[in-house]
């Protein structure tokens, strides 16, 4: 998706209203209103692109100190931090988001599912040399 | 916990092994032994905190350019980013992390869970001012 027809851009720009929290050069935080839980908020680097990897560093790294911030401001001691990449991921929109996800009890907030597989420490050994060589 | 009895930091003491991926003078990443998915990895600030909150802005700067890093090097497409807070949002070990989990099918990889409920706007609203006085 191009970012003339990006609904985030749209909101960066105000041609969307939208709950906003926290705005600076970089970096926009908003109310998500459909949240999972009481909350619930959204931040972005205002650079367009879908996925973490198209986003340039110095883009992102103010996000984590903005969604702290919200998270404190709330005096959160229960929550998750999300962000999805592709649909089968359950990203949605096409623009970097980070979910900050209260969570008070079983019921509301995100639900995680942790289906862990036993590991071959040989085929560990063998990824860990992969990924190195291409760091 | 104290950091003296924290497993994450008994790893970047190297007092017990990791498959490290990266290591710099704020920041220490390894496969994960019990992944989700193949390349499930771990990002961490070395500065020994619980909590997302309970972490200085300037040891958070370079996680997500780390992640992103080794997202590239595995040339993921599809991939989610976590960091859970708290025992209720599935977090075991004490020390901030940030789970990198490739999501190469609906199987293997996160399982998300989005339990959304409709939102009051007027709730929305006051909670909105709320958390911005705060800010």
């Amino acid at each position: 998706m191009s970012a003339a027809a990006c609904i985030f851009c749209k909101i960066i720009k105000g041609e969307i209203p939208s709950m906003k929290i926290f705005e600076s050069e970089k970096t926009l935080a908003f109310l998500d209103i459909g949240p999972l839980s009481k909350g619930h908020s959204l931040v972005i680097p205002k650079h367009h692109g879908a996925k973490l990897h198209d986003i340039p560093d110095d883009q992102l790294a103010e996000v984590l100190s903005v969604t702290k911030k919200i998270a404190i401001a709330q005096n959160l001691q229960d929550y998750n931090i999300l962000q999805n990449n592709g649909r089968i991921a359950h990203q949605i929109v096409d623009h970097v988001h980070f979910h900050l996800i209260p969570k008070p009890n079983a019921e509301e907030g995100l639900g995680v599912g942790w289906p862990t597989k036993e590991a071959d420490k040989g085929e560990l050994q063998k990824l860990l040399e992969d990924i190195k060589s291409k760091m």
